[in-house]
């Protein structure tokens, strides 16, 4: 068998998706000798591994045999009731356990709302820059992108008006609106409004993706752009992988009729359904523990995070490279000056020498063309080795700035 | 909002899935009064509970706080290894943990396959009848579908030559050759390498899901078809759903490059990884009990459920209906005189007069055309339960036999 014999076997939906840059990137980045920005990595020290464990005794005991066998596609109801009751108190959304379904992190929510909604060719409206993940589950529906940019109060509504005036036929609106993937920044109250407002006018779903809602550090947070739904259009996706754990692959969507039956009618033809014992695991976490004050206990740590990695891009980074300075969620952005390739720099410089990794900007963007940029998360590592890791990449910064030819080489 | 409005937005992929019909028999089998022989069930009281929870509380001992983080996206490698030995063992096929990628049940892989494979419209040959979530799935991909029918050899290889002779174009052919879903038929030695003999001369993909090749009550394995593949166009699926727990929703893939990075870049796209305190629970079970004994405990249960299908059929129903006697598996499958319509009949005269319930034909057929026929599961209920079912069944079909100026009417 030869390869390119077998790759005419591939659909076209995976023959565009070169991921092998990316997956170079987090290869390097987990080299133990660099100091990786890269992951969107919770601290390992911040779960609650003992209560989890007994969660899942709890969950078995309870369940016994029984809870080894096949379950709804929908998901756990009794754990899809505390949801509505945490989306009612944390993100003011009135919703039944019947609005709610559980999915394989927010992830697979994504792409069954994507699978749901997208033919080939059919035009969407994301955020530039945006998620990549997101934009890795969207490709495969192989859609046309609208870019529309991201600027500290989230989503540029006014351009985003002008794309659906120029291309009505948009069908999907995705936005991350609190403490944004990549930039860190949250959609202001009037945007949210304006926002449903242009997806009833123009007949859009609005795809809001949410699973760093609770991590806020300072501030108070906004409704849900759910909370404004008037027409059902505003399909909401959280996750338990920054609150609890990503290892239990656990997220919820909350959509209105036709939507919800039709997301549950997708999953069961895509994995039949979560895992039964997961997700009463969870159930029996929330019902013994105040899952609130172990978020404040995150909170609390991931500010001194963010703070440490603002105080050290202060102080380490020159005037002409600025960032974002986010109030919660887990990333800052980082804007180069015009010209420089952000991959291309990591790749000559920034690795070999300041034994740093990031993610550069192109991979989040959909249509790749913007370079000078980066991603830079502050959950994973300690503040002292933020501060180290800083002080690297600045110490290169700096020197492209002051030699611009010696910059132009390295990146050649 | 009008839900005519909202449908507008839904992607063609599911405007032809009509799975309302589906949706009622399974909740009218869920109805305690009635006997249904519907779904694929294991038997709970054959779900190892306690050893399930004690490896639960070892992985979570043994991972701490690190396991709770995210991780690869192929899965846990200890047990990827443990796979690779068992593939030696079980299906006589040789492959190291590379070439294996741990997935949310059989189910994600058999999506993940066609989601690699499948553009809108592209041939493929699937069983007649298949099983029905395999359908659900491809059909999310809007493949055009080649029938191939089966016997008690298996898929009739000899149809499959003439219809790839006709439609060279054909690219993926899908066979569950160890105890069919539905007809419980399995594939002979001789047709499994023929099979791979056509799939190497037309140049296509042969998607082998084998997740009851381990239950088996009479004689002695076949080796996979995998084993026979010389050009690495078999991908081999199994889970532990069927073995162990369907809750633990874990299933695997077995396939060469480039197939299986492609496919593990799709599952990172899909749901980024499963569970990994599930891949490391599932890790430690194996560890610590000695599932080849647990198979054959559910098999001397799972033979005397088949048995007692098999005497209450050959003593309860009519010369007229004819069904297959399977070595293995989950399944039996019925078929009734041309022009009888199994759904109907269920709906009209089955479910309301004898209460028992079955998965008739049709939508287990990708064209939908042949109704004479369902798929009776005996796994799921005890010998007793099975017998009176069988007997009410008998009971309505005899009544058709003998007066089949009734039949139509009840039918009409």
């Amino acid at each position: 068998m030869g390869e390119i014999i077998m790759k005419n076997l591939f659909a076209n939906r995976v023959l565009n998706n070169d991921t092998s840059d990316l997956n170079e990137i987090f290869k390097n980045s987990a080299n133990p000798e660099n100091i990786s920005f890269a992951g969107g990595f919770p601290d390992n020290r911040l779960f609650p591994d003992h209560a989890l464990q007994a969660a899942y005794q709890d969950a078995i005991n309870r369940g016994g045999q029984a809870l080894f066998q096949y379950a709804s596609t929908q998901g756990l109801a009794t754990l899809r009731q505390k949801l509505a009751e945490r989306m009612a108190n944390h993100a003011d959304v009135q919703v039944t356990a019947d609005n709610i379904m559980l999915t394989q992190g927010g992830q697979q929510a994504i792409d069954l709302v994507a699978k749901l909604l997208l033919n080939h060719g059919d035009a969407m409206a994301v955020e530039g820059p945006t998620y990549m993940g997101a934009l890795a589950a969207f490709d495969t529906y192989e859609p046309t992108y609208y870019e529309i940019p991201v600027d500290h109060d989230g989503m540029d509504i006014r351009y985003l008006r002008h794309t659906l005036k120029a291309h009505p036929e948009i069908k999907l609106i995705y936005t991350v609106p609190d403490f944004h993937n990549p930039t860190g920044t949250t959609m202001s109250l009037q945007r949210r409004k304006d926002l449903v407002a242009l997806a009833n006018q123009y007949d859009a779903i609005i795809l809001e993706d949410s699973p760093y809602r609770d991590l806020r550090y300072d501030g108070t947070n906004l409704p849900a752009i759910k909370h404004f739904d008037t027409e059902g259009r505003v399909v909401f996706i959280s996750s338990f992988s920054k609150i609890l754990s990503p290892a239990l692959r656990t997220g919820w969507l909350v959509a209105d009729e036709p939507l919800i039956q039709a997301l549950v009618n997708l999953k069961s033809a895509t994995d039949v359904q979560s895992s039964s014992v997961t997700l009463a695991a969870i159930d029996s976490y929330l019902a013994h523990n105040d899952i609130d004050q172990h978020i404040a206990n995150l909170n609390a740590a991931y500010q001194i995070k963010r703070d440490a990695m603002l105080n050290a891009l202060d102080r380490y980074f020159p005037a002409n490279v600025s960032f974002t300075r986010p109030a919660g969620g887990f990333f800052i952005w980082v804007v180069l000056p015009q010209g420089v390739d952000a991959k291309q720099l990591l790749k000559d410089v920034i690795l070999p020498q300041a034994h740093v990794a990031y993610v550069p900007a192109a991979c989040q963007f959909a249509h790749r063309k913007v370079t000078n940029g980066f991603r830079l998360n502050f959950t994973g590592l300690d503040p002292v080795t933020i501060t180290t890791g800083i002080k690297r990449l600045g110490g290169i910064l700096q020197h492209l700035n002051v030699d611009t030819t010696v910059a132009k080489v390295a990146l050649s």
